[in-house]
């Protein structure tokens, strides 16, 4: 995996960046806390590797019960890697969607793996009750049926499961090369070694020209700097579509506090260029495009028609679009860089993700924001349990009775 | 459907709008043309129902082959009202997932309907004739298994087919309300006459606050003109979770030009209050959040705790967690809206997708730029052609080619 940051430079898009700049940002002096920069290192990848394939030889389908940190790891690993397999993320709390689901599952040939560092995620107990009681009527047991990854403090830690995993010592939105992201993948048949392996490779090193997590941390920094606040993550490919979702949850809980954070927009090439691309080319100039190329243009099927199209493989289409994008985003001086991979595998996107994750950390640090914390959610969590009936929470209640007042409607 | 402004007035929120400038934005009396105003009325909701019924006694599967506005009025049709149905959305030029498609399908139980106003559309001219092989390697005649959805002078008009529908005289990002969109849902079992009649409750009446159209797009504009640069639609379902997408596009590709234009960033209720709520909450103030309240708080399972959750049901507090967010964003001086849905049925459905139309309209006429053209990507559909060979390209090409260049790489 490589970065090319050419179209980020000013000599290619106006107000763009110098190789100085990035040099001087400070980049390359960050310090990434061992707990996150190690992670790929402490991964026991062969122990997940085979409880996910235990897993898989004894159950057709697998359910992840989490939400944002607990779920967009392992669908990100699976949408990219094992798109095949019967793994399913219940990361809402949606009645509907989770009555088809149940109804779509054989109960006694699923296992269920609920995840939640604290133990205490509404709406991770919310649908862990419902799914036991779902098992009970089907007359499984239910801790036959379970595997909980938690904290240690957390009161799942004690539930009667198959198994009970240790949630790292990382918040959630960098977990992916742990035990959460990695289970789920390893029961799609993922090597999850090769994933962990990629993750090492992007293990931070010194010179921010030499480093892809440092460069394209800086990168975002310095340009959030000069006004550019809405970061767009467009891969080149339907199965790092999850990728773009994850990358969002990261940028935006990691970055988005004491009044600054770029917006990150989720998107998907080529499709979004029949979507989002008018207003990036020709919208306000706040905008930094990134585009992942999955590396395989040529490939796929050939085109039999009787135009320009005739003889060009679906992959080569989809890359000559990549490349006209780039070019039109550089005519219209919107700052743009390409994440290039030698193929969606195992280890490229391992070291996608932990690159990333290396990328946040350093922005972070260099915006002085605190990359680790999540101080604007806890209001609401409070709020909610006071509207449920929580008395410790009747504060907050209050605050959301005298807002649910209607001052204009229509 | 109702949209709830309370959260955006300056009696809610810091910089927020009062009544008189709503009243005095121009809102009450925009004109929208009729072609697009009229369309529910014009849509012959009878002939597609039998159309799509006809096909469904037919085949087991239905494939729009079609990308942007040939596709997401149709998905979020399907999405929310009839998701259970075999139709499947072909919108990207992307080898693995055709194939994956193509492998899953028995070809011979598939109708495959190509969309394109223009008929030379690349992604969907290619996709097009990758199906034609596949159906052939199959054994099926290609014309037994296609339907078309084109515009008069559309090379594929005269394409030997089962059906021609004519595509409306409206850009694609505005069609979910004609064959276009309602093709698919008819297939999926939806009552495409309901999702008509809800589109014209939202024919756009005269007073900025009598009109939910109106009134959601003179919020906007009057947003935006104060520094509110980024739109986020977060509906409380996954059923609609492709709504907010096809939202993103209609709103991108409508108002993102002249330089102008809200991001718009697609999310979903309560999965991204763990994922974008710290940014929504603790960021730059520079965003408004429109909540899709499905309106069935009290509905689904009801979870069996130990806890403050105990006899809650799962839409209950979903319910609990949209009025705890809508609460948390006041607090930080974020505005906010509320559209509000008595349930996720064909007739609200419709309206919801038409009052956007009308909003989009309304807010592009108020920011005088023109919402149904999008220049911006002409260019970018020439340079791809050029990359592809086509010599009437040639100097597009040469662009793509300066600017493929290396000039730094990390």
């Amino acid at each position: 995996m490589k970065a090319d940051l050419s179209n980020v430079l000013d000599e290619r898009v106006e107000n763009g960046l110098t190789r100085d700049e990035l040099h001087e940002s400070g980049a390359s002096s960050v310090e990434v806390p061992d707990n996150v920069a190690r992670l790929p290192h402490r991964t026991n990848g062969g122990r997940i590797a085979e409880a996910g394939g235990r897993l898989a030889d004894e159950f057709e389908a697998f359910v992840n019960i989490g939400i944002g940190g607990s779920a967009l790891g392992g669908a990100t690993l699976v949408d990219a890697l094992g798109p095949e397999a019967d793994v399913f993320f219940v990361d809402n709390v949606d009645p509907d969607a989770l009555a088809r689901l149940l109804d779509r599952l054989t109960l006694d040939e699923t296992v269920f793996s609920v995840v939640s560092k604290s133990g205490r995620t509404a709406e991770t107990v919310a649908n862990y009750a419902v799914v036991r009681d779902a098992l009970r009527d089907a007359g499984c047991e239910p801790s036959e049926h379970v595997v909980v990854t938690t904290g240690a403090s957390s009161p799942l830690a004690d539930a009667e499961t198959r198994a009970t995993f240790e949630f790292p010592d990382v918040p959630g939105r960098y977990s992916a090369l742990s035990v959460v992201g990695l289970l789920p993948a390893a029961f799609a048949g993922v090597d999850v070694e090769k994933v962990l392996a990629g993750g090492e490779r992007a293990e931070p090193t010194g010179d921010v020209l030499e480093d892809t997590g440092r460069a394209l941390g800086a990168t975002s920094y310095l340009l959030d700097e000069s006004g550019v606040d809405a970061s767009v993550m467009m891969p080149y490919a339907e199965s790092l579509e999850t990728f773009a979702e994850w990358y969002a949850q990261l940028w935006a809980e990691s970055l988005g506090k004491d009044g600054r954070g770029q917006t990150p927009v989720r998107a998907v090439g080529a499709t979004d260029q029949h979507s989002l691309l008018q207003l990036l080319v020709d919208g306000p100039r706040d905008k930094l495009v990134t585009f992942v190329d999955p590396g395989d243009a040529g490939e796929g099927f050939v085109v039999d028609d009787d135009g320009y199209l005739d003889g060009v493989t679906l992959g080569g289409l989809r890359a000559a679009e990549l490349d006209a994008t780039a070019a039109s985003l550089v005519q219209d001086d919107v700052p743009n860089l390409r994440v290039e991979l030698d193929g969606v595998t195992p280890a490229e996107v391992g070291e996608l993700l932990y690159t990333y994750e290396v990328a946040t950390v350093v922005a972070g640090k260099l915006a002085d924001v605190n990359p680790f914390n999540q101080p604007g959610v806890e209001w609401g969590k409070r709020a909610a349990r006071g509207v449920l009936g929580d008395e410790t929470c009747a504060d907050e209640r209050e605050v959301v009775e005298s807002v649910k007042e209607t001052l204009l409607q229509v």
